[in-house]
């Protein structure tokens, strides 16, 4: 591994466990047993750390999202989520940060908002999608779905923080627990014999 | 108003200003023209003025739910929604610096979630009546009712956090926009004229 590879995963491994705001150029040069100078060869500052890990974290929920074929089929849907906990797990601090890091860097933030809107995209075409292939027992008109996805954004973005303050223990496991309590805002909307096949595919029974 | 009354109400001015992490005892006793031993005579230090504010917080959500009549009228939940939107946006602070409070406080902590399982409770309450009554379209299993509290309360602990980060202006007005997305979560479980009641009564249409 490279020493710019090095730098990252070890800064992302940091941050995780100590909070981004918490840890300095100096702590990542020292875990690593290089000069603070070879660091600032690689990059500039920890701003610029942070924003190389966070479009790493942007690439890999593109991918997640870009499937091959352009009709979703509902195993898709459950790798999604399934892949999804654990991109959660694996950028951790990232969620616990937000609101600092956001208000700290202009040039993340804007970043941050385009991948929503795509993110948003994404689910808005998948709602659209089970709505014109009949999956669904009740249409969403375009507020309601809009909306719904609002909820559920915010739901998301904060999950971990939620759990952070309740006490809950940050595993990648718990945060599928948690994450799979949002099925029930798909529950009333689609047919009942795709909600079995969906939760059939989670391995989860209600 | 007396001093200490004084001290609490520009602590609380001053913390949904710039962020009750910003703000120290020193900027508190400069804003009220006291000397600091002044303030420190009426509270020890940041961490109580804080404390005092949770408990005046906390007492003004008690208040909201416990209504006189132990059956709720539609009305009552209405007044809920928009007085809560009010509580949100005079605490402000609170919602936005949750996390940081709470990892360096354990009384706050103990506190914080002694009140939201109480708030747990009274949903719960509400959502159980309503399914006693025969208001519900579609009646909500244990399980479910309690996933549909906690993406709720996540959606609404998260709400003004979630506003900042996407750079929304936080007024109160904005608020409760954006709460009353929330109300698609109902939707599917109220029978209609219960949600044409609802919707009446916060003058919306859908």
């Amino acid at each position: 591994m490279d020493t710019r590879e090095r730098i990252i995963k070890t800064s992302l491994a940091l941050f995780n466990e100590h909070g981004s705001l918490n840890i300095t150029t100096n702590h990542i040069a020292k875990e690593l047993s290089i000069s603070p100078g070879n660091l600032y060869y690689h990059f500039r500052n920890k701003e610029e750390i942070i924003r190389f890990i966070f479009d790493r974290w942007v690439l890999s929920f593109d991918r997640l999202w870009q499937r091959e074929s352009s009709i979703p089929e509902l195993s898709d849907l459950v790798e999604i989520v399934d892949k999804s906990c654990l991109l959660f797990y694996d950028y951790r601090f990232f969620y616990l940060d937000l609101p600092a890091l956001l208000s700290r860097d202009k040039v993340l933030r804007e970043r941050y908002v385009k991948n929503k809107n795509i993110r948003f995209r994404d689910v808005a075409k998948i709602i659209d999608f089970m709505n014109n292939a009949g999956l669904l027992e009740r249409p969403l008109s375009g507020v309601e779905r809009d909306a719904f996805i609002n909820v559920f954004w915010t739901g998301t973005e904060f999950l971990i923080s939620s759990m952070y303050i309740h006490g809950e223990k940050i595993t990648a496991g718990n945060i599928r627990i948690r994450l799979l309590q949002f099925r029930f805002l798909l529950k009333p909307y689609v047919k009942p014999a795709v909600w079995t096949a969906i939760m059939q595919l989670l391995a989860i029974s209600d």
